[in-house]
């Protein structure tokens, strides 16, 4: 047994980018004596398996959480609920169940009814990721310096809070704790808005090309091969957010939609006045605001989350830890 | 003399970010036999020579350019036209005249009329920059692998268009020959709309937290701090981009207005759609989008334009070539 062991056995359900990584960082950290997975998709399930993320693979989420002293759900927000159900008759009394999802109320609200007594929910977010899905995106180190954000409920356990805190620091996040509306508002600007709009522009850039606008303006039509080839000029950026997995980022939206809408209402009022500064030449507004953006970025790398990216030629893929 | 070089003399208007990578690109290479540079502001022009980027630093545009064979003026496109007046009575006959703006139809329209006979004017653009500014920011490899883009007038000189080809090829850049207003097309939506979007969203987040917006609702205020904090989950890739050189972007907007407002308004068309299908419940129209855009990523990527960026922690700035 590891002197870092925190549960006896660990269930972890959902094998995509963060649960895997989950399994590698708490095998690897020796922070379970045992780590068992479930997956609903029999494909995923087969890849995570041969990958080995894990100490045992069940096809039956009953199998998966039956001894289980906590319960990782790291699944799209929108299935927590059903989740919750699924194995509500087969949690073994005392159990800690956490989540991962990007929402924190709504998952609260789907998963608190079906916790039977003596079972401790302590829902869970770790601000980390990639743009990759799948069992093989995950990797052990994904947490590491990272804020991993909890937002156990007034009534919550004391004991099953630091637990978790515990099993994410023993991960190499560091834990803050916070009311989960809050939460939901703090990332609908960190977070979703951003990839709702890298999402919008890498369809506005790729719709640029279609058969209606070679018909209607074959004069001079930009077409997709050179969006992707001077996408250098900072529009490559937007697209490796706006590749993350896509029925995650549905039920974000989904589920925090009151945050979201509220923060993209701000947003549209924001570009509508500097849409306004260029229509109409006012070039000291544009350069007011470009000039104050630059104290965020200064806060943002003094915060530490910048990193440093070095670049490297002629690679199939990025793996930065955002 | 090396067995590159192109041009006896050179020289450089404007020595920040990328003159002065210009300056220590064509010196690495060996591309010209002198380098001189010029900076309208006096205390920039110090910190230049101090990082000895050139052979020689002229306070007077006149003494730069005096003798040259080729002018690069790498300054905002708004000061094109000024710059090429003030050189245009000491441009030697025969020199070759280019520029690095990120707009083309109206930095051709502004130089052109003070161009002498006998004086080549060969628009140009490199694909390439970080979001850092000044002599400082600059660095020799910064072309390399980039795209630079040439927008030669129609009755442009053969012979000084193949000059500057091999210029920008001697500094490792893929040349590539468009239409000036095209161009102008393609980098609103692949730059200029990018860094439009990524200045509004920082600006929104910043203003999360004014003193008008805690007196109102002083429940649950989103901080500052909290944006920078974890600013990871999306947010930090726009701090990023917002972080460029303020003179320079306020120029661009204003100079490709037209292009820059065309690609904003079927941005906002795109954006107000997935905003509806937020409020509507939509779940299957996100879905949709959100799969469609992982397909531009993928081109970037095999495009060779994505890179691998290796995380480091603890830095205090990041240089990616982008």
């Amino acid at each position: 047994m590891s002197d870092n062991q925190l549960f006896e056995r660990v269930a972890i359900i959902g094998t995509g980018l963060i649960g895997s990584s989950v399994a590698l960082a708490i095998r690897l950290n020796g922070l379970a004596g045992h780590v068992a997975c479930h997956d609903a998709d029999p494909e995923v399930r087969a890849r995570a398996e041969a990958l080995d993320i894990a100490d045992s693979m069940h096809a039956d989420i009953a199998d998966a959480v039956g001894d289980a002293c906590l319960v990782v759900v790291a699944a799209p927000v929108g299935a927590c609920g059903t989740i919750a159900a699924a194995m509500r008759d087969h949690l073994r009394l005392g159990a800690i169940v956490t989540d991962v999802g990007s929402v924190k109320r709504s998952v609260l609200e789907a998963m608190t009814p079906h916790m039977p007594d003596g079972v401790h929910l302590v829902p869970g977010h770790p601000v980390a990721g990639t743009e990759h899905s799948g069992p093989e995106a995950g990797f052990a180190e994904l947490f590491q310096n990272r804020f991993s954000i909890l937002t156990p409920p007034g009534d919550a356990d004391t004991w099953a809070v630091s637990r978790i805190k515990s099993l994410w620091e023993g991960m190499g996040a560091d834990v803050e704790i916070m009311d989960a509306e809050h939460h939901d508002r703090v990332l609908a600007i960190t977070s979703h808005l951003p990839h709702l709009i890298a999402y919008t522009i890498v369809a506005t850039a790729a719709d640029l090309e279609t058969e209606l606008e070679v018909k209607s303006r074959d004069d001079d039509v930009v077409t997709t091969r050179e969006v992707i080839k001077y996408s250098a000029g900072g529009f490559r950026d937007f697209t490796r957010i706006a590749a993350s997995d896509p029925a995650m980022w549905r039920d974000v939206f989904l589920l925090n939609k009151e945050a979201v809408l509220e923060m993209l209402g701000r947003f549209n009022e924001d570009l509508t006045a500097l849409q306004r500064a260029i229509r109409h030449n006012d070039g000291d507004a544009l350069f007011d605001l470009f000039s104050r953006t630059r104290d965020i970025r200064r806060g943002v790398i003094e915060a530490r989350q910048a990193g440093r990216f070095h670049y490297t030629e002629n690679v199939k893929s990025d793996d930065e830890g955002s």
